[in-house]
């Protein structure tokens, strides 16, 4: 576990980052893990990578992609102008979960974002997704806010 | 009310978008009307404005501004690579409250999301806000979502 190792993502990561997003009880419904990748991904992967206010993360472990998260960097006037870092797409691979892998994950996006100078992180979960409610809390998040999604 | 008319921002609305945002329960906690305004606002003006993925936007009738919302455009490798539309800092001016100026501001943001290619739209709002809540389940956003934020 002292191994891990945190990089922006690359293009070459795309299909295991992919693998992870599917292997999830949400995301195998809404993912597609064939090869090679759809398009979507592709020109996805290009809008966040050359997004300077977008960093999407890998955890390595040696050769290993284990876990991926995205970064996404908010100016906004709320509250003096300030600056706030959101998390999404957060996955551990499967053979590394219950090992710290998570944990460590959110350190580094918090240590990030801190860097950066946000003032606030934030995330969303779905409100199904019980055990990610108590590792917020853990790391000491607070449920205050509702999510609202409206699919178009 | 026919005359509701959007348009993004501009560096001379700051004064009456940060009034907005610290007329609410929540926001005169966190805001500060001051004038000259305090620099963190204008610096963040700078870098949405900057930013093509942000869309500061006012809601004008003739010459005031009624109200104001910010869309970020986050673009994602979940679900195929769907590009997401966020909507933050929503207020309508006290003067213009309870007169479907929110109703038009969020069937504007949604068509905007829309045209952008969006395939969902997201915001996060307060537990607290019931009377949000209600508006928003009218629009047909689902509360599908917790909300979590970490202060740094």
């Amino acid at each position: 576990m002292s191994g891990i190792v945190f990089r922006r993502a690359r293009e070459a990561d795309l299909p295991a980052i992919v693998a992870m997003l599917a292997d999830d009880e949400l995301g195998k419904l809404r993912e597609d893990t064939g090869l090679p990748l759809a398009q979507g991904y592709l020109a996805a992967f290009e809008a966040i990578d050359s997004d300077p206010n977008q960093y999407l993360a890998v955890a390595t472990e040696g050769d290993a992609i284990v876990g991926t998260l995205q970064l996404t960097f908010i100016a906004g006037l709320s509250r003096k102008g300030a600056l706030r870092g959101q998390i999404e797409a957060v996955r551990v691979a499967a053979s590394h979960r219950s090992k710290g892998v998570g944990q460590k994950m959110f350190e580094w996006a918090i240590d990030e974002c801190r860097a950066r100078g946000c003032i606030l992180v934030q995330l969303t979960t779905d409100r199904d997704r019980l055990d990610a409610h108590r590792f917020y809390d853990r790391l000491g998040f607070e449920p205050s806010h509702l999510g609202y999604k409206l699919k178009l």
